[in-house]
């Protein structure tokens, strides 16, 4: 049985909204989009810290370090967000190096973008592969990164648009090496994601491919995954009863929130149309969807319209 | 329950071969390495030849024409074969654009190689896409490429060591098009193929990458289809009793036989140990795996064992 979503659309309802404490917040497609704020995100979030509001920002995305993310609130105008308020993938993949008890100065492979180099160095690890231009070249069975480095010692997949037959191969000489023993960790399962008038792949479309070239199962450190959950409440120190997840994708951020069970009485996940659900995929999945974890508890048409429901 | 394949030892044993009267092999790893002829292949196909046996290739590889497919042969020593007796999947794919009666002179956006473009051309269509050095450019979102052209008729994708942004961007605009009405032929499912001392990503991992990102199935035109089998033997007039199925992959070609039911009393099916596949392989297969299908009837080590048991 599928409970349908609680729709906000007055002032009465968006008090449903206010009693939580805290919020986590997914960025794209909820407080931007792509370089442009979404419309009065930054009186909402304002409007949150003035009445003693906890929030955080959770991305899937893994290209980005926590410290190119606040450089991007700051672009936008939003002066106030720090490191420890956002929580990319780039950032959980290092947690689980770190979870995995990996020694510090080990190698670790990477397929993605400069965000999981960074937050690699940060963390003490020396990141091999990744952006390195040596794996721009066009492919022949003699390129050097071919021939494994056995001081790796795990494998990080993330998002990258210089994805490549070097890059794929490679990469996967690390995930079969010494019977598959090296750990690989997922940044996120995301297919697509909204960018302009295009659907564009998304960073899990690379880890799927990896997953299914290799045979392997991947370490899932994006959302939804419940670990990656519960690392945020232990840094936070959110009240999980308090908390409430806002996204625009169902299946991924939804899913977050009513898996991990935040709120009361199953309320734990507001849905925002301005990124890639329209109202009709929500109506579809709430009347054909078997998952009713991927059933948000309240819907709004954005951001926008919640703070200027309070005006 | 699961039957032991029989091994294929003596001179005697060889005879349960010998006794059909029509073999499909596949290529890499059967007749070839690469470049390579397995020892004593051409004895073994003049042999047969000899003794008034018919033969045929079926390769799930897309990126040779059969035309390129009889130069190889020819390259390495083998002058008898011609295009009636060679179907690699970038043929099997024109097929289907045939039996979907899409009208000649349609559009087909390609992702993949030369060998698709070729035998677009000879059956009459226009591949766009494909090889294009246009699609080799560094991705930005305003590249031309990515906006359809709407005289597309359908989508086939197989496999190039081309990989990029652009052309898996592009692609999955065509899939997703007019509500995902254009056909999406895909040419195969391997995941991976032995060169060398590496394992590579093989082409079912492009159709793979793509259909996880469009969200869409795709038609198999690859072994171990049995559409592909049945326009196989259409083609050739096999009698289906007396047809041998042999190959390297369980999963591929193996099933292909299998699944296609070919020869009689359930042996449908030889695998060879010059590829992909081990005996340990093998073993873990019979004992562990719950799929009859991509159990072989007969092993053998060779084609070359094969000819060397009669001398």
């Amino acid at each position: 049985m599928t409970i349908d979503p609680i729709y906000i659309s007055t002032k009465e309802d968006s008090k449903l909204i206010f009693q939580y404490d805290n919020f986590i917040f997914d960025c794209d497609g909820v407080i931007w989009l792509d370089e442009t704020l979404i419309p009065k995100v930054l009186e909402f979030l304002n409007y949150l810290l003035s009445n003693n509001k906890n929030f955080i920002f959770v991305t899937n995305n893994s290209s980005k370090s926590r410290k190119e993310y606040v450089k991007k609130f700051q672009r936008l105008g939003i002066n106030f967000v720090t490191n420890e308020m956002i929580f990319p993938t780039c950032y959980s993949a290092v947690l689980e190096v770190q979870r995995l008890q990996i020694p510090k100065n080990s190698k670790i492979w990477v397929f993605g973008e400069k965000g999981i180099e960074e937050e690699l160095k940060l963390a003490g690890y020396i990141p091999v592969g990744g952006t390195d231009p040596k794996l721009d070249a066009e492919w022949n069975i003699d390129l050097p990164l071919m021939n494994v480095d056995s001081e790796v010692k795990a494998v990080i997949v993330g998002s990258t648009k210089k994805i490549n037959y070097y890059r794929i191969a490679s990469t996967l000489q690390y995930l079969l090496y010494n019977n598959e023993s090296l750990p690989f960790i997922g940044t996120n399962i995301d297919k697509t994601y909204p960018a302009g008038k295009f659907i564009l792949p998304a960073g899990g479309s690379c880890v799927n491919y990896m997953s299914f070239t290799s045979g392997r199962e991947f370490i899932d450190v994006g959302k939804p995954s419940k670990d990656f959950l519960q690392i945020i409440l232990d840094k936070t120190g959110f009240n999980k009863e308090r908390t409430l997840m806002v996204g625009d994708t169902l299946y991924t951020d939804i899913k977050f929130g009513n898996d991990g069970k935040l709120g009361v009485d199953n309320k734990s996940s507001l849905l925002v149309l301005t990124g890639g659900t329209t109202l009709k995929d929500l109506d579809d999945a709430v009347r054909h969807s078997k998952d009713n974890s991927i059933i948000p508890s309240y819907c709004i048409e954005s951001l926008t319209k919640l703070i200027e429901l309070l005006e």
